[in-house]
């Protein structure tokens, strides 16, 4: 049993595989963060979906009037749905890229700047800043994400 | 080749890597399953959202009046939405859990109560149980993510 | 260092972990694609939601008309979204079947026929084609994600 766990931690050993470990792990911290700002906007604005979410407001029509969307919780849906649709390439293609044994330093530089463009989307998105700002920190993480999947096809494309 | 296998199964040998392989899988199964629900709604609702799927129903105006919203659909959308939310991280983060080599018994209990948590939260939401209920199994499940988190950065950290 | 790099290697070496790598970065390569669809819909449509995003347009009242939904761009998001509920099971499940030790035949064809059922799906969704060819295309990335599933299941389970 000790054999076993030591073959395995040879993954974990490996420096690429560590530092694609921790970018992962914060990136998906980060986007954990927006259920907690959604949970936060929606009770300091009063703004649920659920009417049982509203029962403590009081009962019959006086808590219904809390059943509405609110435009700030709306905003922090769209910021959550675009991590999830931007965060789970990544992940998948990250994962496969830092076993296809690239360079440590190319790797750090992509989770770093990846990581960072989605920080900084955030912060454009719920500031909000004026485009191309959200534009731009997307543009960026994509083409991070683009760029290991070039590195992951031409390394183990099977055919 | 044979020998090529033989390596690569020692990952899938490993009982840590077993256990989350059989919790990941089963949550994701839970995931799955929200989609042949919301068709169960859509088809005995009769409510649609693309008008393509009505054309069976008759043509013309009498199929549009399909193309509505049911609270009963949405509530199942909403639950299937919060599970991408929650179980993206645990997949992510859990899969370096469990290669950075906890002890079998903590790693059983993260993946069995963030499972758990998973279940009681889509009982919750369909059924609907009163709040707290739903509240409380997001923040459990929430809570085991973090923690698998926090061992993940404090034993894999790349700085 | 490079010892390590080697033993890392032999995942990425392994046939069936290669087929993996390849598919599942074709189809988060296709999910990512959805992004510029809904982009290029948004534009040419003019149809957006955040106030910020239509500020090139005009100032005031006259940007406003911009912020509507349109069915083009909805359709596309409809189909990204299911996009993410699909595919998140394959990269999990795909994952963990790999490393169960299939034979590289039957491995090639859950991947190359969830592959090919996502992009007609996608084809389906977008032209519009009529039903059942999405619900169809649907089912079929489904029943392959559940029989990767089983075979995890029967070949890793923890109990």
């Amino acid at each position: 049993r000790s054999g076993e766990m030591a073959k395995l931690t040879q993954l974990i050993d490996n420096e690429v595989f560590r530092a694609y470990a921790t970018y992962a792990t914060i990136v998906l911290l980060k986007m954990m963060l927006m259920s907690l700002i959604t949970a936060y906007f929606r009770m300091t604005r009063k703004a649920f979906v659920n009417p049982e979410d509203t029962a403590s407001f009081g009962k019959g029509e006086s808590a219904k009037k809390w059943l509405r969307t609110d435009p700030d919780v709306e905003r922090v849906r769209r910021g959550h749905l675009n991590d999830l649709e931007n965060i789970v390439p990544f992940l998948g293609i990250g994962l496969l890229y830092a076993l296809s044994g690239p360079e440590l330093y190319t790797a750090l530089l992509h989770f770093r700047i990846f990581t960072g463009s989605r920080i900084a989307h955030t912060f454009a998105y719920l500031i909000p800043l004026p485009q191309p700002s959200r534009g731009l920190s997307w543009a960026v993480g994509y083409a991070v994400t683009m760029s290991m999947a070039y590195r992951v096809l031409t390394t183990v494309l099977y055919r």
